[in-house]
């Protein structure tokens, strides 16, 4: 097997300022393409520490992958360390990202910098792999044998340039194929789930490995990793093991990777022609920036509706006054009013609500922090149900926001 | 100055399985200490390469920090390991951390196994440091001048356990202190603020070092970093520092780390007992999340409008339809009447609105993708100002949410 190490650039990851996770986010995707991780080095903005931690790589690695240091300031040292370690004198122009980054300033009406034009100088035996994200050029290297690839160390644009450097990985080390597919879930604790899906699990066939991967905002992950020879026959068995899985965990499964809960409301109301709204209390807005993340989303999403404020709640989505008075605004018949005004005021379909506590103040003796309240409302009905959360104020307006979305799938499920 | 290097070890870091923020925790205490961290490095759960990891990290710092692999399970191999770089024959059972495993399971009404057990013993060589989270004991080593320190992989047990730590190589370093402060900027790009502030930077004294660390929702920070033997003298320098760059920047600046354009706009709101409304069209309820993240925004934030169709825009936010069809949803005209209406409607003081299109789809070539128009109302105007947004769908969308927070920023400052 091929090895590769990653090496992370930046005097910010080792005082603490920034977690690097980048590496995670490179060794999964390394993984999925067979190339094993051996290695992962956290190194200083420091030429003389690069070039040992180069030199320490090449050694143990085939394949040195590198992030950070390459932009447009002084403590930005990755790209001229690069060349020296290639013993390579002479920069060269790469005329795409300098039009790039030119028409980047343009539209933003700011003059293009010296500084500016700098980044789109590569060693002369850098192969550039273009960014679409940034100004800083991607670069790989070939050098004994060994491949050296250089990406910006800000997480959306080496994210956005990975798949084409695996793509090079993988036609330049000839893997015998690995085959990854992600069933999505949503809705049963991890150690239940466990439980529920052991037998399956200890009879999957040897070359098939399965992952959990919890994650608050869309569930729990399920991955099969197969590997072997022929890339279509792995396709056919992982999606056999599937097939014996999905019909014993029900509506809790709601998808293969890349899909969200968002996409897949997204996708059921297409189907139906339906439209939706929302109604935010304690999750603030997150719900409609989750619905509205999705591209298209504007042909069913109407509107939302945040109502922090019991004025908001009565003069925007009409809930009535008494309500808000007998029952307060964390309880069943507020949240229901809100999802009920919501889908009368935005003229929609369907309503997703909710009102909880997300703290850290706000909690009582009879309503404490946790506390939340989700409502969904369909043409034909309103619904709602209430869960503690037991998070800090981030972690409880993202499974809240999670649960709400969830909550309005099951309904489109069975409407 | 004292060198630290960490060794995280566990193969779900190396398939990317798992982000390793152990690092970044323990690297921000140390360097609070005085500690440098030259390296950090992630290696698998195998004796070979544990011991290379040990040799070399060795070879550059005075002290090595390791976290993971003290589990009870077969997997977890680094206590042995440890023994066998010592050349230490030897374990032997700490009984306190025996009293107090046995202790725990008593408790659960769980009867204690040999693999239990066996967690409380520890080469004869070592220290232990007592874990009180946890059934696997830190351990610290001294061999030829140098200090190991191991740690459990499980953050709160390894959190819970490292004060102690850092105490302890604290005693045994007689350290010079560090001092780091960040400034936080938004609104100038990074090229042209680091020309801006070169002749600044370059005279800065040898001993503090500047870093420029940009992010999409939040600017440029800029962090100064300075060592020496007076952590309240450094403090000092550090502030006479930004008190020469500051007036140079002017309303850039919003603040020290760890301010957000959202808590500063909270802040300003709270000095002026104001409170504020959104109304967004192509930021979907991103700045409304943004506000409400903020711990008792309740306290001023009246609630937003997601008004993703005409229809909300005109029934909800009362803009005219007559500006709808002569100017078009993203105008100027429109994302005015937004704030306007946002303002009305919810009742606040201030408004911050923005109307764009943030692709894929939906560009023309009048008004091409990444067009995007912000609008701020206060008691006394309004408003507005359009930006080209050049990354994705998500992209576009942090940007167009933080830009429009910095500008409401500005309004609130001038105000």
């Amino acid at each position: 097997m091929v090895n590769a190490e990653i090496i992370t650039i930046g005097d910010e990851i080792l005082i603490g300022q920034l977690v690097d996770t980048n590496s995670a986010w490179i060794a999964k995707h390394l993984n999925s393409a067979g190339i094993n991780v051996y290695q992962i080095s956290s190194v200083s903005d420091n030429a003389g520490h690069i070039l040992k931690a180069l030199d320490e790589a090449s050694q143990r690695a085939d394949i040195i992958l590198i992030t950070g240091g390459l932009g447009p300031t002084k403590d930005d040292i990755t790209k001229k360390t690069l060349a020296r370690y290639f013993g390579i004198g002479k920069m060269l122009v790469h005329q795409p990202t300098l039009d790039y980054i030119t028409d980047i300033f343009t539209k933003r009406g700011i003059a293009i910098t010296e500084l500016n034009r700098l980044q789109a100088e590569v060693p002369e035996n850098a192969t550039v792999i273009f960014n679409t994200c940034g100004t800083a050029p991607g670069m790989y290297f070939e050098q004994n044998g060994k491949i050296y690839v250089s990406m910006p160390g800000v997480p959306y644009e080496m994210e956005a340039m990975l798949p084409k450097v695996v793509e090079l990985l993988f036609a330049k080390t000839g893997q015998s194929a690995i085959y990854h597919k992600s069933l999505m879930t949503y809705g049963i604790p991890e150690s239940l789930l466990a439980e529920q899906i052991e037998d399956w699990e200890g009879a999957l066939p040897i070359h098939i490995k399965l992952a959990y991967l919890p994650e608050i905002s869309s569930g729990i992950k399920l991955r099969l990793s197969a590997t072997g020879d022929n890339k279509d026959l792995l396709n056919q068995q992982v999606d056999e093991e599937f097939g014996k899985l999905i019909p014993r965990l029900g509506n809790a499964v709601y998808g293969y990777e890349p899909d969200s809960l968002a996409s897949v409301i997204g996708k059921l109301l297409t189907a139906k022609k339906a439209s939706i709204a929302t109604a935010e209390s304690c999750t603030g807005g997150r719900v409609s920036h989750l619905i509205t993340l999705i591209p298209g989303s504007s042909e069913y999403f109407k509107g939302g509706i945040v109502s922090y404020s019991n004025e908001a709640k009565m003069n925007i989505l009409e809930v009535k006054q008494t309500t808000l008075e007998q029952f307060g605004t964390v309880s069943r018949q507020t949240v229901e009013e809100m999802a009920l005004g919501a889908k009368r005021v935005l003229n929609a379909d369907y309503a997703i609500a909710t009102s909880g506590i997300a703290g850290p103040g706000g909690g009582t003796f009879e309503k404490p922090i946790g506390l939340c309240w989700f409502a969904v409302a369909s043409p034909k009905k309103v619904a709602s149900y209430s869960q503690m959360l037991t998070s800090d104020r981030a972690g409880n307006i993202t499974r809240a926001a999670a649960n709400a979305l969830n909550y309005m799938r099951l309904l489109l499920l069975e409407d």
